[in-house]
């Protein structure tokens, strides 16, 4: 058995006239009475080779049997092209069929399908150019953020998935457990009884690790999460997910303003990364989704982020209003910023990413710092176009006493964060993180629009298949 | 305020004679009535940097606040270091602090500590030696993991964590559902109604992400997971965990020799990284738990693994016994070795890693190459010193109807794999994969005993905390 080469290797046009065996998919066949083409690909590229195949030389059984979508091994000659369209064909001396797809039963035709019909064939879409794409940048999305944060210094920190508390308060969980639905132990007084559960508690799945993110901060210096969380929340929307992943940095002795700076790096680190890296995937996908999408990616690296305070945000927005603009929601001081807030923000108004800072702390979580004036807190959410959010972080208290205040007022009880207080308790000190849902990561340098082809199996109400 | 430098940095003693601030930890402080020496650590070395403070210079109040535990900056300038064991020390011109530590509750004292009390203060061990050193090369083998890959052109590929079915039959699940249990909605004949989960469906949380990684495999070449996994077995021993981490590579076109190859060329990279990049904290943990450590690592990367069969395996175990070694467990054909087993042809037969290939079926999953000889599977394990099995995998049966019998025979219900069977349908071809134990690998990279040791916060029959 020859070694095989990689397509995407062998596309670079730097070795022709060589033996090579390449191993792959068949996309499509072509060709006359003596001569078949052969669009072969083996997802290293979005690129197809070109296997030139001289039909008198191989069996018509053979010939027949590699019909698109079977997975061959073609060796041959690697030879400069003639045709249009690619650098280099090969010539193929010997043909092997690991595996044919029926044409009658085999679902990924030439022919074009709906993003709704592959979602509903997830084990098989991978093979299609677009989700090819798609999982090429979402792997290199994933090594941009591990390489950025460990030139950095960071430390990735795995907080854990099952927990025994809903601190954040941050949505609707998923409960984790060992008992028998149809027969629950109980207590006397009725209730269920989590003694005989496996953690011999309630348990959930997470919705952040950032709190266990701090603690390692705080020992470490700098950390971040990556990996995945989870919301139990029936939202049937094009971005929402039950199952999604995070990254969460957490660095000790950052403020707010280190912290903006960390993220503005960072995201535009990952943009860059990705029209370095990925360009014809990127390319491919804005061909067919998203015609701007590459304009939008360097728009974000040309400048610095807008920067500026929610306070800031909702006078320009209520100008807007006054001016005649028209939102679906009420704007005012206080209020959560709908999707349409920010865009407007973002698209219209400052035509650059934004970063906001110093929320109402009515709306945000209990662990934000409190500014002096005693309203708002060391919050920041960055704004993208198109994603609206894309990155919520803050300042944390540091404060023991102001933490705890901040924990009563918002109803989070003391015995499920004792851990979380005594942080600052001993050797507490400034420090700040944010939270990047990578699927809008993924939403932002795709073009896609649906985040549930951001990610291979979503995970969705009434939906948990494959 | 001054930017912070890294205290790894300046113990490189490069920049010396200069201005420095750093940020950090207190561990101990010692000294006369007109010094004081602080050791320093700020999480990014094991290495302490000594903070000389000229006592008259500074308030009284200021220095007695300052014990171990405490966060402080500390300004001045960096100079060459008479005392032994530095290279470099910081004169204080300028000290802050963030956060005291209480001597009489911070339970983090000079003194050593217990492993099983520093569990229990989870929240608190990043700030000890041992668990800095330990994190630190966490973060490295993890990184190491996605370089590895990366470089190959793999791609990271992330399976879902909650899922519809156990494939797997690998272990008891933990079940995952937004029913209230208190109050479980039933069907007329009296079963849980899971219509009425979150997902319409029962869900577990997935103990392998293997079969979805195939999917992607079949379409993108080769891919990894890398990610937690789950298994609700009441295991309360130093060697399981109930949520744990598993890299899972999966390959088109490898075969059972390729797929030996890939793991000892990964597992080789992975020591040989933790030795290059992290031989300070290597040499910490050696020197306080494990003496033999530095030369175990060595000895792995010396030279090529042993390769034989189980049936060679168990025909050297059965002639120890015949020659009157003692294993509490028996030793047949057909048996599953235990980890006694395993670690006396390593340790004691061999004296090096080995790589055991062609199982019984039975004691394999169904979705292993059967070998022609219809009773063993391509199925691989390797073992290691001190750690037994720290990598399983196999070739994967790529025939249709071969694979469906074995699921039949297997009692995997058809309904739960309909789309893994639907691959070997559509373009099939030999393929390769396995799955490695992060934590078993951090065992033997730190030489630490107990697997509650190598994760930041264990989860395991009766304790979620944190």
């Amino acid at each position: 058995m020859s070694k095989r080469s990689m397509i995407v290797e062998l596309l670079q046009g730097i070795s022709t006239d060589q033996e090579a065996t390449v191993k792959g998919w068949v996309r499509t066949k072509r060709g006359n009475k003596n001569v078949a083409f052969l669009a072969l690909n083996d997802g290293s590229t979005i690129h197809n080779l070109q296997i030139v195949v001289d039909l008198p030389s191989f069996s018509s059984d053979l010939i027949s049997s590699i019909t698109t979508g079977a997975c061959i091994r073609a060796t041959g000659r690697l030879v400069a092209s003639q045709g249009k369209g690619q650098s280099v064909e090969l010539q193929a001396t010997d043909l092997e069929v690991y595996g044919t797809a029926d044409p009658n039963t085999y679902p990924l035709q030439k022919k074009g399908h709906s993003l709704e019909f592959l979602r509903e064939i997830a084990h098989l879409r991978p093979r299609t150019n677009t989700f090819g794409a798609i999982y090429r940048l979402r792997h290199h999305m994933a090594y941009a953020i591990h390489t950025f944060f460990h030139q950095k210094g960071f430390f990735y920190f795995n907080a854990p998935l099952i927990t025994g508390s809903d601190c954040e308060g941050a949505g609707q969980m998923f409960q984790v457990t060992t008992l028998d639905l149809a027969n629950c132990p109980k207590t006397e007084e009725g209730a269920v009884d989590y003694s005989r559960d496996f953690f011999a508690r309630q348990t959930s799945l997470t919705v952040s690790g950032q709190l266990e993110a701090e603690m390692a901060a705080l020992a470490l210096g700098g950390v971040y999460t990556f990996g995945p969380t989870f919301r139990a929340e029936n939202s049937n929307t094009p971005r929402h997910l039950a199952e999604f992943w995070m990254c969460e940095p957490e660095v000790a002795f950052n403020e707010i303003e280190d912290n903006m700076d960390l993220a503005e790096e960072f995201i535009k680190f990952c943009v860059r990364w990705a029209l370095d890296h990925c360009i014809d995937d990127i390319k491919f996908l804005a061909e067919h989704f998203d015609k701007d999408l590459v304009e939008r990616l360097e728009s974000v690296l040309e400048k610095p982020f807008v920067r500026l305070t929610y306070t800031e945000g909702v006078e320009i927005l209520e100008k807007a209003v006054a001016d005649g603009h028209k939102f679906e929601f009420p704007i005012y001081w206080g209020a959560d910023l709908a999707s349409e807030h920010e865009r407007y923000l973002v698209e219209q108004h400052f035509k650059t990413p934004v970063i906001l800072t110093d929320y109402p702390k009515e709306i945000k979580s209990f662990y934000m710092k409190l500014n002096d004036d005693d309203k708002t807190v060391r919050g920041m959410d960055i704004l993208f176009p198109k994603i609206g959010e894309i990155i919520g972080g803050s300042e944390r208290e540091a404060d023991y006493d102001k933490l705890r205040k901040r924990a009563q007022e918002m109803n989070v009880p003391e015995k499920d964060i004792w851990w979380y207080l005594e942080s600052r308790k001993f050797g507490t000190c400034p420090h700040s993180g944010f939270g990047l849902g990578f699927e809008r990561l993924l939403l932002f340098v795709s073009g896609m629009a649906n985040i549930r082809d951001v990610i291979p199996f979503p995970r969705t109400p009434k939906s948990a298949e494959f």
